[in-house]
């Protein structure tokens, strides 16, 4: 997109930047970035959980001042977003991860980085912090898979402990790839000149290419650990110098039990859809899991995000932030850095005026009274 | 639409009055008057939720005579109708609000005449009691939006209650304006000609031109307090020498509140679907309010209603009289005053068969038994 | 429909009747059978509520011999079928009346012939009668409009008894005529050469031309009396030599007050949605009503039977017969007597089959645990 | 499908076998294969049954070593998965029952030989076995059709006891044959060269050519036998060497007196939506009936089990494994025997990747816990 473009080719609205960013990219990264598991019934499920909530507006409240700053693990946030971890951010734009994290930093929201970034963990964090010369900064974190190849997993935790990075947000939903059928037709695999920055140079490891398969399934299934127990959840809680962040829970069980190993975030997650089709919409599960945890860990949620709106149905359940994926994607591909600050103020701005017209001056004034809920 | 085309291009029903309609108008009009916020959730779910409900008609009750009167604020009302408060009128129709009123005053209907008018609020007075030579009248209300200049605020109440207004109508669900997209990709401002004619006289205030934003959007940013709280209701109230229809209530403690504060009517509304998007549907909050204000005060509900059947659903969960908007701009934009009068009768005559058809001779006689309610 | 034409141009099933009839039919008769009462959300919901309740049927029973014979007021039914009363059946096919009532007299099923046939009521019953020598014999019912003209009401009705009829079904659900926009935008009225058969000659009474509206409309309008009551009832049945079957209940309360005043038949009805569009689907009100008559009165329902599986559904909830109208016209427009034989027998051999797949071999086999019924 | 074409026009999913099925079959065939009885309303919700209920993963369990082997009536089982009886599958290749016995043997699937097939019963156990040298297999079953001619269900048993059929599966849904319209338009029947093969030396019986209706619906009024009770399942369990697994039930009554009879096996059924249009969907169905079984046999269900998802969802109630037809015959149709090992292979590999996905490495983990229940 042409800074010179006329101001009204800027997209109003997320699923706006969605419909932009589709022209952008080649149909294998939009397919990639878009599609959910099998017959993608949880990818659109996730969203349409949030429209079948209605919200019950208090007025004759000053909404004059609004405040949408929070923190997560004591760390600000200017609002209560944090930047999901995606995969292979630079086949959205050359600058990929770098830009990402130069908005999200500019903007004073979270980032979580993916193991599987196409820049190293390194990179991203000085850019991260080069908005920040001292503490408190919004929070960066670091995303881990647990691999086979247990060294590798501790050396990229000791990677990003020393780079910066605040907390681990480790992802639970993934013992394998779910099936993306159509990352399975079209071979999906990385370009050349990408590849998998923060373990290249220690591991040599990259995405294959396969015949009739998505090489990143092959990937999970050769180098991630389907073995990962909840013992290895206290090993890692053991080792890590950072507060774990689990992400993938759906049941208030699973919830408890993490918190019992030491999680201090649980993240509500089905992984954008893309792990098990029919799993429970993100939004359903987190009334449950809020509840379980009671107040021991703080509560992410992410999938269908896509309105102001829903972060208040999030925030009112119980959520004290939540994760944003494929918007950011989708600003990244229609104008680098500058389309990702966009969604963000967008986001920003609807939450702001969803505030304003819900009677909620501060995130605190956000409670389930202003949901409609069954009985 | 001249008076000379066959009888049979006349709409038969509210919706083809706004087929009709749409061609009549610009499309910045169109959009301005037909769009709801964000997603237009709330817009659809307003109608949608007068068709989930059916209806248990009696039979075997005489209703050859039937009688639609009744009363809102002891001012008589030739059936359960007032038009609802609507910016601009003069964007459908060069006679704009005249032509309104004087549908309205013929029809003996109530109408609410917003802050916001292209006709001030003296003119329409005039028109409206042309038809009536002494008391009691149907009501004829005056909308306020609080602005931040509190003299402001104060000078048009004073206005309104010389003129002869007989309530305000204070709107409490717009401290900022919801967003409505098509507006802002429109960058919807008043062509030349038009002027906030209430407003231009003693404050110099109109709508401005702004690029990438609707003019509509930016004035209420600048000139409407976005600070107003049930203290600033308590003043109005200790102030005003009209009694207070409160307008924008969706939750039951919000009522009680406003009843608290000496309102004599609540209003069920959420803008038409024009602030918060995902708000409840109104005929879905009805029911609880009417039941919080426990008869201590009059209750009208709008939003979608578009036939006789609706209102004799809002009827029949309390509601004392109800409020259309749009189909009157419908009106309006067709063929001027006449339209406004032939939308009218056709709600009157709809409602008067369904009534009929119900078992019901007057208005008393419909009671909530008429509904299949969920248990 | 040429008898020469290929075996399987005739349709296999009632929808597909529907199709070909809107081929044989002028759009003003299409759309005056066709059509309902104004948004026609009670003509769709008819049927939709039939297909949302799901069946539980029984395995190894005996099927092999199955009797699908009932009575209805003490006469034979070889199925439990009765044609609905329908206005201006000479619309369909100049036959009219006189082919239904050879039709459903050869089949054995009830016929209700309509006060505003287009065939006399003499003529119609002699042709009925023909096909038996003797009593008891399949019900033929005269439906009654109560006009304001009581000596017209009252000489109909002995000329209903002196001609055979058995039982006058008296329609409740139409002090006025509900609105068919259909029929108001074509101006719905008779062709040359069809009159009003039952009264033309003792009355003069016709379906009037009127500009900008349904010629039916305005003879209810007329003619009709929307002053009956109960109380009218009452005097029907005092002067009546048949027995009263009362059709168009909707509740319980209205049920049990017609068995008060001796009805023998009450018929759950809104009409095939044509009078109060919003009014509950019949099926839905039938459990209420058989609940609330309890044995009283024999219980009959229409609206929205297309298939054997629907009338199981309906005796299931207590039914003791269906009525079933359009599909008959549909029959009788394709192919005269012929047609409305093969709809009978397609009605029949479907439930016949759907009785065996359900594990009834009679009807007294089919009861409530055959549904899926909500808690 | 030529084996030289390029690998991905393969299908991906069962879903892209049933589209390139529909390509490779004659009109007739492919109806009837796809069609189901009356409107439909029970083929679609079968599995829309499965898309209604959501599923609840567990996280951090060790699924590195999955299993998905278990048994039924003691005999192996690959995967919870046996082939469902399904007449004429000569009609999808000419390889017919031969090729699907290769395919579900060589895979360690059960299957079960209708008494309907176009391959004799002799011919295809012979084939099933010829992979296996000794016992314990997987089980093939052979489905009973009751005739009238007692003499005829006699001899079968013994012929497929002879055989080494290793249990009956007796099809008690069927007294009459459902319509299935699509059969009837096309007059379906066996084309020249096929025939009844199991029946043909023995009887001579064969599916007749009709006018006017599908030949298999006058073949089942002809020789089905209609009057089979439950008596008849006391008769048929003593004289039968095998055990009895009874396909078609319902409801948990019958269910309970299936088991009363003797019967080891129940099979949830509504015949993939073939017979009674409008039953409810087996899945709906499941868990009533393991309730009532209450662990005295087996439970199995078939209909719209199209997914992996689908598998554990079914077993999540309660069922041992379940049954699939028609995608059988799509892989059959699109590439013979290796097209149906395909289909299983599919359902394995995404049961497979489902159970990691919910935390389940053995089918003993799926409890009901998995399923996002109403209440």
């Amino acid at each position: 997109m042409e800074e010179s473009e006329n101001y009204f080719t800027k997209p109003l609205n997320l699923f706006e930047y969605e419909q932009q960013a589709q022209k952008c990219l080649s149909p294998m990264v939009w397919d990639y970035y878009a599609s959910g598991a099998w017959d993608e019934i949880t990818l659109r499920d996730n969203h349409a959980a949030f429209d079948r909530i209605k919200l019950r507006p208090r007025v004759l409240v000053d909404v004059s001042d609004r405040h949408l700053t929070t923190t997560i693990l004591d760390q600000p946030l200017q609002m209560p977003l944090l930047i999901a971890p995606m995969a292979f951010q630079c086949l959205a734009h050359p600058e990929g991860e770098l830009a990402t994290a130069k908005a999200a930093s500019s903007a004073g929201v979270g980032m979580v980085l993916s193991t599987l970034s196409t820049k190293s963990l390194e990179e991203v964090a000085q850019i991260y912090y080069s908005n920040y010369s001292q503490t408190p900064n919004p929070p960066l974190w670091f995303q881990l898979y647990i691999h086979r190849d247990r060294n590798l997993t501790r050396a990229l935790i000791e990677r990003a402990y020393t780079a910066g990075y605040q907390a681990l947000c480790v992802t639970v939903d993934a013992p394998v790839l779910g099936k993306r059928e159509r990352d399975t037709r079209n071979q999906f695999t990385l370009p050349p000149g990408l590849q998998l920055a923060n373990l290249v140079t220690i591991s040599g490891l990259n995405i294959p290419d396969q015949e009739g398969e998505s090489g990143l399934f092959t990937y999970f299934a050769q180098q991630l650990d389907p073995s990962v127990t909840w013992r290895d959840l206290e090993w890692l809680q053991s080792i890590s110098p950072l507060p774990l962040a689990i992400k993938g829970i759906l049941r208030g069980d699973d919830a408890v039990r993490a918190v019992e190993c030491g999680a201090k975030v649980i993240i509500v997650s089905n992984h954008g859809g893309r792990q098990l089709d029919g799993a429970i919409a993100s939004f359903d599960a987190l009334a449950e899991i809020v509840k379980a945890v009671d107040g021991r860990a703080e509560v992410i949620v992410d999938g269908g995000i896509r309105r102001g709106t829903d972060i208040i149905k999030a925030l009112a359940l119980g959520a004290k932030a939540i994760m944003v994926g494929r918007p950011v994607l989708w600003g990244l591909a229609v104008d680098r850095q500058a389309g990702v600050n966009h969604v963000i103020e967008i986001l920003h701005n609807e939450l702001d005026l969803a505030m304003a017209l819900s009677g909620c001056a501060k995130l605190e004034d956000i409670d389930s009274s202003l949901l409609v809920l069954g009985n």
